[in-house]
């Protein structure tokens, strides 16, 4: 049969110099099946924990318009954004963070969502910097968020903590989940207001108490030479560069006497009423062996107004796990009413190092879904044509079939197929409208009709197959 | 306690001039949590059907190189990309369709790959274009492929079969488990070497044969007398042109004799030796019923092959479900070896209108994940402070648990509460050390230690909750 020209853009294969094409770009990332099998091991325990503590999950589109990022966001993540153009339409950007889409969604609909809002979601985002470790320019992130008054008429400072602490206990459950605890993972606590009154107290003035908190931010990323040039470019003076660092070295277990916490920042009890409550919230969660109060945590972003918080493996040789806080100004800045809201982003690039360094991600041979059923034909009679039809009727009653598609009959080497897929039975088609089949953990054989496999093998498997699903 | 000036960025609410930042950008979504629930629907079985036919997951990038689309998809995609622009970079390209993703992994790694490769995947994908029905600037497709040859010996034509029907079969499967029948859906099925057999019988010249497959494709979105003016335009007279129109009225069920298509077509038994081959494996898995031959649908893109096919709803009122073929030359296109392939993709927005309108959409509320327990303070005692210590612990143990965060001491208005999140059971902490425990379906109740409630609940769940994990 003579066969038709190649259709139009079908061409010859790609040459040495478009060498690129044949790689993921720069900074993202290729999944095989094996890669996948721990990326939905991760995504799994996100989404497993967010709902058994009561967080609903949403999603939002993966480019926004570029605005949404320039008015509110800190300078240093609006450097990062790629930027998308067509033909007519605003700017859009590739969605470096998902709290601005968050606060628009629920300024969008305040009036009608039943408050307090607990969601969760598991974006991708996009940052446009020169990939290292730790950092791509694609990476998939849980966001974690209450929004709105734990409690109608609790109106004081205090009745935040129950949101705030819900928060972090999230993220801690997570992580003990995952495998991780409190000897491996710290959660870092501070408050962007006790942070500008201690800065204050160093003699930051007002108008540089943003850049100071940037500056904190950087701390550990430029060295101590550059931290004490550009802190005295605050206007401070070589004794008060001192103090400045003292301020970022304040680090005190969660789990110690309140008082000992209290002395070393030296600031009045009014200040740090609303670190207070949160002690008193993750108390009573259990939760205090998890945390620390360290005054050198105060977030990259402009929008944080409260409790700030950051997961770190204990050692400091990864950058944060996770990272968030208390943003109560934003869903008005987006024309929705005054609510206040706390939330935490965790990516996965970091936590996989972390977990990996400790030898908690599972082989992803153990992560793979397992097949009930491998089929494969005994040699005889017309067994092979009888196998597309049984595979069809078992896949069809919610089994995970598999079948061999070689054609050597030797039944041995189609038995050590099965068993390196992890099949927990092998199905020996007969050819004589029976079936052997084996059960691959024990040996254990026997034979049924050919009709009767598939309420057979469901019988066995006990359970939809729970393959692909957790 | 004196606030701080608001850090940078931190701006005024958005003005009227800047309202299109109050929405997702045109043709995007926002995915509330009943909307993500309905998402979460559709994913799930995507990902339960492909991996009990044996398929594995994989993902790649969301952006890649923008050549790697315009070498060699049809002209149509090219023109509906969203381009990023970034810095030194390569120019880069939202995907517009996943396939130039999965052969350049593959060809990346051929030499290692257990063949065959069953593959799927279910990225997101960008469009360039008007937003309408059925078709959004940002949506979910469920990608299915076969890559390989079913048979390290089987080398003849009738061999690939195997494969093209496990494709067409796990599409199937998929629409049945959704509640679809073959009363509703119909999978179109052609063969690209056919349809230009008969094009060149109508009198297409081989060198416009690209452009004919192209205005077949099209034939249903631009009415009768633009097909007409455009066939013209192929260099057809009148004549042809309505014979040509005739190729793609030729409709037959594959469930009807043999004799019926071939006769039909009135082509050589030789030309359609592989769908000949195709109707005997869709026989043995029992799908017959579901197909028919339409030489009408040869697809848009220009890299298939072979086989071609569309799953449609018979009203024909929306666009295509699903659709796909085989696309032999793709791999070696990106420098790996020859490989055969076949495989579709299935968007979550037609299939959506679909099941919609079928009523095969269950309500969200339904598909929302269900707490195990609701937790509430009788009012008694400190029974209020018990509950975040009570509601941590259960979490912990894996149980899906909600509380109140209302002030009132109505016990009535706070079950009522818990049913409508359609918790399982509600937890009354009593205060004094118990906890009343109402099985909220049947009214049960009794009383148990609150430091057995985590163990009294986990044997009453009889699992870990199930909840955001289908």
């Amino acid at each position: 049969m003579q066969r038709p020209p190649p259709p139009p853009g079908y061409t010859t294969p790609i040459m040495a110099d478009k060498a690129h094409l044949l790689q993921a770009p720069k900074g993202m990332r290729d999944f095989y099946p094996a890669d996948m099998a721990v990326r939905r091991h991760i995504e799994s325990a996100w989404r497993r924990v967010a709902t058994r503590h009561g967080f609903e999950e949403i999603e939002g589109p993966t480019f926004e318009h570029l605005d949404l990022y320039t008015r509110k966001s800190g300078e240093a993540i609006v450097s990062e954004i790629f930027r998308i153009q067509h033909r007519g339409d605003a700017e859009l950007a590739l969605r470096p963070e998902f709290t601005p889409t968050l606060a628009r969604m629920i300024a969008a609909r305040a009036a009608t969502l039943p408050q307090p809002i607990k969601w969760f979601a598991i974006p991708l985002h996009y940052r446009a910097e020169r990939p290292q470790r730790g950092r791509l320019r694609e990476h998939i992130q849980w966001n974690v968020d209450f929004v709105g008054r734990p409690g109608a008429s609790d109106d004081d400072r205090r009745g935040l903590a129950v949101a705030d602490a819900e928060v972090i206990g999230c993220m801690i459950d997570l992580l003990r989940e995952l495998g991780l605890t409190e000897q491996i993972v710290r959660i870092k606590i501070s408050h962007r207001e006790v942070a500008a009154s201690l800065l204050r107290s160093v003699g930051v003035t007002d108008d540089r108490l943003g850049d100071a908190f940037a500056l904190l931010d950087r701390r550990d990323k430029i060295g101590p030479d550059e931290f004490a040039k550009q802190a005295t470019a605050l206007g401070l003076d070589s004794a008060q560069v001192v103090r400045l660092d003292g301020v970022a070295q304040i680090r005190v277990g969660a789990d110690q006497p309140w008082d000992a916490f209290r002395e070393a920042i030296g600031v009045d009890d009014e200040t740090i009423v609303e670190l207070r409550a949160l002690r008193d919230q993750l108390d009573r969660a259990g939760l205090l062996a998890w945390c620390e109060w360290d005054m050198g945590i105060v977030r990259g972003l402009a929008y944080y107004t409260g409790i700030v918080f950051e997961a770190y493996e204990v050692t400091g040789a990864e950058r944060a796990i996770a990272g968030g806080g208390r943003y109560d100004g934003l869903i008005e800045l987006f024309n929705g009413p005054s609510m206040p809201a706390c939330g935490f982003g965790m990516g996965d690039v970091v936590l996989s190092l972390v977990l990996q360094e400790h030898d908690l991600l599972p082989d992803a041979d153990q992560l793979m879904p397992r097949p009930d059923v491998f089929v494969v034909p005994s040699g005889k009679d017309d067994a092979d044509q009888r196998v597309i039809s049984l595979v069809a009727s078992l896949r069809s009653a919610g089994l995970h079939a598999r079948r061999t598609y070689r054609t050597t009959r030797n039944i041995g080497k189609l038995l050590k197929e099965a068993a390196a897929c992890r099949a927990r039975y092998a199905a020996i088609v007969e050819g004589d409208g029976s079936v052997t089949l084996k059960n691959l953990a024990t040996g254990e054989q026997e034979t049924v009709k050919e009709t009767d496999l598939p309420t057979a093998m469901a019988s066995r498997a006990g359970r939809r197959p729970d393959a692909g699903e957790s």
